[in-house]
């Protein structure tokens, strides 16, 4: 499964956009396009000139080593403690945070909101740096990971110290929302965990063994939870009252899924538009996507087929010969790609009901729209 | 350096007691035996009553896998996900969360802190599973440790889902100390974090290349930090003041020392009464352990006989002709035994001196110097 805001998220793509009922852009009878794209490109923007002094504040308040790599993960420093220009993502889940007070309590609510987008996006770190260690991942946001620098206990050590510093984060932090918001996101790192597991657990599996039901449980653990924790957040710290915080967690989650059925699509059959990842990356590596596992439970001919071809482990020779492109053949002819497609649509429609639901006022909404929009690729 | 409340924790021995003034038990005439030994034990056994219904509790809330190697790792299930008779480890870090808070706000205040408790134990099981997985051991508590049992991976996402339960466990607790509690527990995490890094680096390190005041430096992050925390959190619950809780911070952190410098003198010599650990075993294993870095830097010619036959790798001929005898020779003869104990009987009368400062009544301190005997072993 890909990993949200790594070099994937580079790419863009145009993919099919839900056109539900219910979706708050329709009432202001504005499509998506560069204006959405922009709107996005300047929220995420925003949000780094607002959190990374924080953010930076906290990984700077670490001990020593923890410290050390710590910056070197967030690219700001090099791994002999030079400076560095600076890569740390392009901070999706601190600007939902941020959109989500915005979008519920005004500006003085994002204002507020900024200790805790910092404690989402040091969580996010704490698994990146953990998942990369037991995935064996080499390189990320261009750089090789900080297990490849600094060895995996002190890639772990590392991991474990950012946890614990966007709880004190929120500990610290006198607002009244933070309490809350401490528990939500602890409560979100246990089902990350989860996920993760799940995730090493499916890859390990035959093919055959695994459902689409538990692959799909598993990508909404991993990448919609804290999406969907990020929108909470920011809904707690705007005030809001239990159903509207439960429901900008589901928009995120909904939008976290269409976003990794998207990332998947790319992931096989490559960026219409850009390539950052070459294609067929993926099913080089026999990874159990959600469209590979749709089209291997579908009971079509070309299932039997897949299930051949994706049992035989990767070898240069025959995915030279041509070998990658049959598997990608043989997904699409099962019905994967499709199933992909009206799935994420389904889960965006399904993400703006949650949206509309928790702000009705679409120009409120405007901006976790735009977010939605913009990591499911619907512009760029 | 041994891990405190493993199996080395079965051992007891007598060694030289601090004696100094100030010391409470002085002012009520008592010497320490039996009597403070059966005292512990009682509160030990007392802490298991009161904190394992909320511990267990916790961690049955967690999803799947997690919660399936959180029972297996706390003993209460086999492997195969079958019940198993517990053994949890002693639970000193709880004792001392309940005994501070008895200490300075009696009964109600220990009943109030026991969730505080809990949630130490949780952040001490979450170091224990990554440190395994970091040192490789193999054993704890006389059963295969969880990374042997389930997987890198897996021990490492229990170990992050246990850190994320105590601290959620804090933030969903109504009582007033719970929010600075979670905020002194996050920040412990980020000393135990450090303390463990340093503990792996010095150990890759050439003998000369450690001084004793970096060893010193790990130990007190590595044990005393958390014991620090534990007495502090209890103090929190007790409504004390900043003063008192540093001071109980101290009496744990100094107490913490006072029992590593302990444990590692037995590492090489073996215990006096019972033997859990084979005499020798640390120095086989070439650890850095206290006595031996003040002996290596002692600037006696036993220093420098040491420092060849610690270059040396561990060979089992070797070791069978006498290897290990000459080696625990060299570092008394060097004076690494004598200092440790004079250096544990200062840190115990240090942290007598914190335990006045905070607790100036000798009969309200008597729980929290009981167990301070009780983990180094000068009662049994």
């Amino acid at each position: 499964m890909a990993e949200f805001m790594t070099e994937t998220e580079e790419r863009a793509s145009g993919v099919p956009g839900p056109g539900a009922p219910g979706e708050p852009r329709e009432k202001t009878g504005e499509g998506t396009g560069p204006a959405d794209a922009q709107e996005a490109a300047a929220q995420l923007e925003r949000t780094r000139a607002l959190v990374d002094p924080e953010l930076r504040a906290a990984v700077e308040s670490l001990p020593g080593s923890m410290r050390r790599i710590g910056l070197y993960h967030f690219g700001w420093q090099q791994a002999d403690g030079s400076p560095a220009a600076g890569n740390a993502g392009k901070a999706i889940r601190p600007a939902l945070v941020l959109a989500a007070a915005a979008a519920l309590g005004g500006p003085a609510a994002r204002t507020a909101a900024v200790r805790a987008a910092a404690a989402v996006e040091l969580v996010h770190n704490f698994t990146l740096l953990h998942d990369d260690v037991m995935d064996r991942d080499t390189t990320r946001r261009h750089r090789p990971t900080a297990w490849t620098v600094f060895g995996d206990t002190d890639a772990i050590l590392a991991g474990d110290a950012l946890q614990a510093l966007a709880l004190r984060l929120l500990a610290e932090d006198p607002h009244p929302a933070s309490v809350p918001a401490a528990a939500r996101l602890a409560a979100c790192v246990v089902e990350l965990c989860e996920g993760q597991h799940t995730d090493t657990d499916l890859e390990q599996r035959a093919p055959e063994a695994v459902t689409l039901d538990e692959v799909l449980a598993m990508a909404e653990a991993k990448t919609g939870a804290l999406l969907g924790c990020a929108c909470a957040l920011g809904a707690l710290y705007a005030g809001a009252g239990e159903e509207e915080v439960a429901a900008l967690d589901g928009f995120g989650r909904q939008a976290g899924l269409a976003f990794q059925l998207i990332d998947d699509v790319i992931g096989i059959w490559g960026d219409p538009r850009h390539t950052g990842k070459p294609a067929g990356a993926d099913l080089a590596a026999r990874k159990k996507s959600l469209p590979v596992v749709a089209a291997l439970t579908s009971g079509t001919p070309a299932a039997v087929e897949l299930a051949q071809l994706y049992g035989k482990p990767y070898r240069e020779e025959a995915a030279e010969a041509g070998e990658i492109a049959r598997i990608a053949l043989a997904v699409e002819r099962a019905g994967g790609r499709d199933w992909a497609q009206a799935e994420a649509a389904d889960r965006m429609a399904r993400a703006m009901q949650e949206l509309a639901r928790a702000v009705p006022d679409p120009e409120a909404a405007g901006g976790l729209l735009a977010l939605a929009e913009f990591v499911t690729r619907r512009t760029s």
